[in-house]
């Protein structure tokens, strides 16, 4: 019996192996294992034949690091293990990007592609796949304001197609350069909140990741390579996306899924820009979120303060009063003090201060990055809808 | 007036810019143009300054390409523009695969990823995006046959949150090597389908695009590095899959969707592994599906013949017989002539007419290619649910 079971493995092994050559010729030289994480630290190894130099770029710390050739033609270098997070890499041969082939998990970052590792820890387990886990939609809705059809992604949680139940809504925006995938490939936002239902920490929840570039409908890597850029040409659009968001997207929505169609079931938070949009989503149209949160951002989105786009002491203040009259149940804003950002944020603190606005100022270390955002992210969640 | 829009976009770039540079220091060297398609062909750019040797591997041809590095640091060729498709492409950089930095178009084929461009022409219009789009869901499934909540992806047809109507069903799936996401990544499926349908060329449909692997919970380039594969361990398990789709996956799927669920409203295809699958379901569960269509394969899923999965021509006999016996509308086989699998497919048409059983015996030029599989999606779907 155990005979036949191993001849048949083998069986389904040829098969597998002839079935997957496919057109492509996808074999393989023996397998490398990149990265692997020792008690003496993080090995990465590539086998790069006819290369003169090798290195490796690495999230957690600047430049590149040199790595040797061994007899093998495998090159490698092992660095200390950093501590536990999701860190992006990629190789750097002769001048080039090369991405890890021993490694498929990938992110992009606007155009750019790179691996992923996560070293395990208590900081790190929530982006992992959660055992019980939500669906991921991306989804064309109209937008009359933009005047396109437009995409975005939105999570709903586990158990949500079967139950009758209304759900609360997170609206998570992404900052410059991403789009409306940034959030669940950085971001980690399905695994967090996955992995925090899961664990009775958040309440379930409905998070929607749209678009915030308004002259895009869609993620531009998706355009036919030498096409212009998709959608019509709306330049510095902001205000016309976060009307768009108030207009279009919340009531597609509400009438597209089983929401809690009120501002005690709306929260919205972004990044950077994000964070921005976040904000200016607020001072136009107080009223329809009880939670929000800006990240890395100050209380003039966009570092408007020195641009046409930049408003007195006098609107800011109308606007900060419009948000307190209309009324919320948590304000949180987040950074790093390594963000370019921090003078903003401290301000924008001091700010809602001195207006009598309650509000958690949550500051940590670090910077412009996700490592934060996703920390971020993980944090405030547990204080939604509650 | 202009000057100010100038000055206005010119700040929207500065800030844009700013921000999108976020952890990764996104910044790159002069814009390059790759590829670029005139009338004197193809041109691929990449510029490389340390490299030795640059090469190009494009699907169309076997083997690599040459490149000569210019005096500006930038190697490239221009190859004759081959016929309109979609075609994948990388440069291989002193024998390490590079992704076009110019083109942030891609496809993944199990673990491997390339880029991807599109020559336009009537053939390949159906493979870029359509003027109205459905939507793609990654869903996760119970499966009590595999023992383990599964993943996949499900197109629904622009509309159908509209509407209140039921619409059929095609089932698609994948080959060896491929996953949840084969069809949509290489398959252009939703693009396909997207477009068939705003042409009126095709009924609106569902389109349910499994991970045909039963050991496999979801794509392994989910799992974390160094973990092992998700799931449990059920080696070949094709039956196992196959009655997973009967027993889990089509309840699921009229339980959560407005679906036709009977016969009538349902289809199902699948290229090579996922063409023995198609079969295999009609042989154990004949009767559930009116349009069968497996694409390079034959009578013998997974070329069974001489391996302890094999059955007798009796055998074979009987399971066509119970299709037969069962009824179907359409039953459409094809295969390209330089296919591996042309014999299989050519004795499977010649068993069908012996047994007096209606079908269409589809025969292109090509081989086991996504060229050939695109296209035959493109091709049946118009003969669908009619």
């Amino acid at each position: 019996m155990k005979i036949r079971t191993l001849l048949l493995s083998l069986a389904t092994l040829l098969l597998s192996l002839a079935a997957s050559a496919q057109e492509m010729g996808n074999f393989r030289a023996a397998r490398i294992v990149s990265p692997e994480i020792t008690d003496e630290g993080i090995t990465f190894r590539l086998r790069a034949d006819y290369a003169t130099q090798v290195s490796l770029s690495v999230a957690w710390q600047p430049g590149q690091v040199a790595m040797r050739r061994g007899a093998d033609l495998v090159w490698s270098v092992t660095l200390p293990t950093p501590s536990p997070d999701l860190y992006s890499y990629n190789f750097v041969v002769d001048g080039s990007t090369v991405l890890d082939p021993s490694n498929p998990s990938m992110q992009r970052d606007g155009t750019t592609y790179r691996n992923i590792l996560i070293v395990d820890g208590p900081y790190s387990a929530h982006y992992k796949d959660a055992p019980v886990r939500g669906n991921l939609s991306y989804v064309w809705y109209d937008s009359p304001t933009i005047g396109a059809e437009r995409r975005m992604a939105v999570y709903t949680p586990a158990g949500y197609d079967e139950s009758k139940k209304k759900y609360p809504v997170l609206y998570l925006l992404h900052g410059g350069g991403g789009d409306e995938e940034a959030w669940s490939s950085m971001g980690r936002a399905t695994q967090i909140i996955d992995n925090l239902i899961a664990e009775g920490l958040a309440e379930p929840m409905i998070v929607v990741m749209p678009n915030g570039n308004a002259s895009q409908v869609e993620a531009p890597i998706y355009n036919t390579p030498g096409e212009p850029a998709s959608g019509t040409d709306h330049a510095i659009s902001s205000d016309l996306y976060v009307t768009s968001l108030i207009k279009d997207i919340i009531p597609y929505v509400d009438s597209h899924y089983r929401t809690i169609a009120r501002p005690e079931g709306r929260a919205i938070s972004g990044l950077s820009m994000g964070g921005g949009h976040t904000i200016r989503t607020n001072y136009l149209f107080p009223g329809h979120f009880d939670y929000i949160c800006p990240l890395s951002t100050g209380a003039h989105p966009h570092n408007q303060k020195n641009t046409p786009y930049a408003f007195d002491e006098q609107t800011l203040s109308t606007y900060l009063d419009g948000i307190k009259k209309a009324g919320y149940k948590l304000f949180w804003l987040a950074c790093g003090s390594d963000d370019p950002w921090f003078a903003e944020a401290e301000e924008f603190d001091r700010l809602l201060t001195e207006k009598g606005m309650e509000h958690t100022y949550y500051v940590t270390g670090g910077g412009h990055t996700w490592t934060n955002w996703r920390h971020y992210l993980d944090t405030y969640a547990r204080l939604l809808f509650k």
